[in-house]
Formats: structure tokens, sequence, C-alpha cells
């Protein structure tokens, strides 16, 4: 995406659709995603009636076009695609997979409008609707269970277009790790709690240093956290009543 | 993805999740992309119930585990991921953006398991539900409408787990062209054609030629479809009792 896409070049084209819900749920994943011209043709009259109380979606629902044939839907775009779940049929079209198709209607939509056409729910796209079709997108389902829900489908394939691929690269923001001088003071509170509560066996005590210090080190104790660790070993050591130090009281600094 | 991904070590965790439509369309969109785990933590007993009918994901459904409490459900995974969309609290988590949380899962489903929790439809995760999370993903929504329908964002994010960025990367295929022999035959045919219906002007008709020409050089015609049009302009010129050729008759090579 090296400029900035303009969602208002795309025309999500619904053919044939029944349930209103999937009407509402295609307009709602619009909205979602910034884009605005729902097109439906040869809807149900009820099913577009009552869709249009999608969650978030009126004013798109509202500003939709119905018209009574796919050539009217698609008659000021530059590329049509149809979605398409594979293998029911013989395809006349080339066929691309999601990630790659969304590509290239992204480079599309910088010059042109571009039509992306989904079918009904029980047939998809008839051959006659996909004649009017430059070529085909299929989301990359596995083959025993082929066809999606309309309106996941719409979601993914609006998803796929605005997905923000340097964002995918990113590398982890390391969390600060405590300073060893903290790590060390969380090690002398804990030991004195085991010696206090009776863990540590005086005979084997310098071994168990060792090993207290070495699983302290294991736990990447972040900087952020070290003062609320001591804080909470403080009152503990408070309540066993050891005295090298501390006056305890409430300290939740949770 | 450098290895392949083992979808059973997700499990799909839905929090008191009301309606079971949105229960059925992740269960359907696991299916879709080969997930097996669900979990539902808390869920209407009966919207767990009317959920079985989901398209194709009856058999998943019937294996999905019914949990009281969501330390159950994320008892054996390694990593636990909240999904949530912003702005609706301050959050105590790192916040990742689907692109990019999504690589981290798919990293640590190799050695373990990852629990992907997704909240009430009205409320999303709770503060309490959170608090088992490492940390939470968004889907990239836009601010103004950010809540998306939870069967959308459930296969959103299951697609993304899935997606392969090596399809993105794609390099088109080239059209093999028509030869230059092929492109001429079909000038000198549409030249008969409009010199038999009158369409060129004696006194101009050399430069209709060479626009005519240059013409169908435009129209990038490709080698596979060249026959076509030269069975289609040989058929109209024989109804135009064109003198240089064809016998004509039926020849729909559609």
């Amino acid at each position: 995406m090296a400029e900035p896409l303009n969602l208002d070049n795309l025309r999500v084209v619904l053919v044939g659709t029944r349930n209103p819900l999937n009407i509402g749920a295609a307009a709602r994943a619009m909205s979602n995603f910034g884009f605005t011209r729902l097109r439906v043709v040869n809807a149900y009259e009820v099913a577009f009636r009552e869709a249009r109380s999608a969650v978030g979606a009126a004013a798109l629902l509202a500003a939709a076009e119905e018209v009574p044939t796919v050539a009217d839907a698609v008659a000021d775009c530059t590329l049509v695609v149809g979605t398409t779940a594979v293998g029911h049929r013989e395809l006349q079209h080339p066929l691309r997979r999601l990630e790659y198709g969304a590509r290239l209607i992204r480079r599309e939509m910088s010059p042109g409008n571009v039509a992306l056409l989904f079918g009904s729910e029980k047939f998809g796209l008839s051959n006659d609707d996909l004649s009017h079709c430059h070529w085909l997108m299929r989301i990359p389902t596995r083959d025993a269970h082929g066809t999606m829900n309309l309106g996941q489908a719409v979601a993914l394939c609006l998803y796929e277009l605005v997905r923000d691929s340097r964002a995918a690269r990113k590398v982890p923001v390391a969390v600060r790790p405590a300073s060893e001088a903290e790590r060390e003071r969380f090690t002398t509170m804990l030991l004195d709690a085991l010696r206090a509560s009776g863990y540590v066996n005086p005979r084997t005590a310098t071994s168990t240093t060792q090993k207290v210090r070495r699983l302290v080190r294991r736990l990447n104790l972040p900087a952020r956290d070290a003062e609320v660790w001591q804080g909470m070993m403080k009152q503990i050591l408070w309540k066993l009543n050891y005295h090298g130090g501390g006056q305890g009281g409430g300290n939740d600094q949770g």
C-alpha cells in the first residue's frame, strides 16, 4: 500500500442474497473497515428491508443501492471480481487466492472503481453472474469444508484489502528486565521468608540459596514489577515475624 | 510459517456467548480453516444447544467442551490471548494488531497450546477474564465503528493464522499475447467487414486502415482467443456477402 487506498472506490455487490442477517453482517463489516458503497442485486425485497437494523451500519444500508442486474451493479467499475468457493463447477476464469487477489484489487482501486461480487447463500454466483467478472477470488478454506458464511466471507475479503503487511513484520518490544540489584533484593527477601517458614534445611542451606537464586533468574522479572514483588515479600515477612526489618501494614500495589 | 502449523493446538474459547448463531458461526469458521478445538465458558445453555446445527460444523460442535470458568478453558495452554475492540476501557495488557499478534500465536503453537478468547456480544471480555491473558489482540477496525460481529471476528482471527504470506507475494502469470501474424489476420478481416458495411470512406481509407491497426494492437488480444475472434469475423463477413472468402455457417466457439 504505497499510497492511501480510497475505500469509496470499492463496490461490494451482493447478488440474490436471501437472508437479511447476511446483508446486515456484510454492511457491518464494511462499516468496521471503512468501506461505504453497497449494492444489492435482485435481493429478496423483505431481506433488504429487514437488514436495515445492522449494528452501526444503518447509514451505510440507507445509502445502499438496489439494482436489477449485475450489469447495472458493475457499470461504473474498471475491474469486476467474483468470489467463489471453488470446486463446485468448472471455472472459465483465472482463480486467485485472497492474499494475492486483494493486492491486485488494491492496485486497481487507485485509478478506477472495483466491484467485488458475492453470490447467494445457497448457490453462489451463477455462470451468468460470473461472465461479468474478469477473474475470481477464493478464500483459502480447506477442501473438505469450502463454503463460508456470507457475512464472514465479506468480512475476510475487506480485511485483506485493508490489512497492513508492515504491521505483521513488527518486531516485539523487549520488556525491560529488572536490574541485577533488584533481582538480588527479591532473592534475599524470598530466602528470608523460606528460612522463617522452615523451608530451608540448615544442613543444605548453601545449596538452597544457590538454587533459589537460579530460580529467580529464570523468571525474567520485569523492571516495572520488581517493586511490587518486593512489597509482597515484605508483607509476608512481617506476618512471619521475621526480625530482619519491615514494619508491615497494608501494601497492595496490585 | 516455516514448519506446518498444528491447528489442533489452538483452543478457541467463547466466553459468555448469548446468541446461538454466533456459536454456530464461530464453529463454521473453525471448520472452514481446519481448527478443531472449541471451548465455551458459561454460555447460555440454550444458545449452546441451538448452535449445534451450524452448516458443516456439527461434528466440531459435538466435540466442543463446556467449562465453567476461564481458568478451566485455558488450563492446558502456554499462551492465553484475549481479543478486544479497543477504546472501551483502560488496558493493563500489551495490545497487538491482528497481523502481528497472529504471528506470535503461530510461533507459540509449535511447542505448546494457545487459547484465543472471545467475549460476549454485548460486553466483550470482563476484567476478570482479561486477567488470565498474557496480551490482547485487536482487529484493525476503524475507531468510529470498532466492535465487530462475533462470528466475523472469529473468522478473521483464524484466517490470519492460516494466511499464507507467500501467496500474497505471487507475481501475476502473464497471459500469452497473440502473435503479430494472428493480430494482422484479425485486422484484415475487421477491415474487410468495415469496407463491406460501408464504414470506410474511400477518400480516407489509408488513414482508417492505420487507425484500425493501432486499435487492434491496443486490445492486448490473447493468443488463446485469436482463433475465436477470427471465427466470429469470418461469420460476419459471410453474412455481409463479402467475396474474399469464407463459407460461413454456425461457428460458435463461445
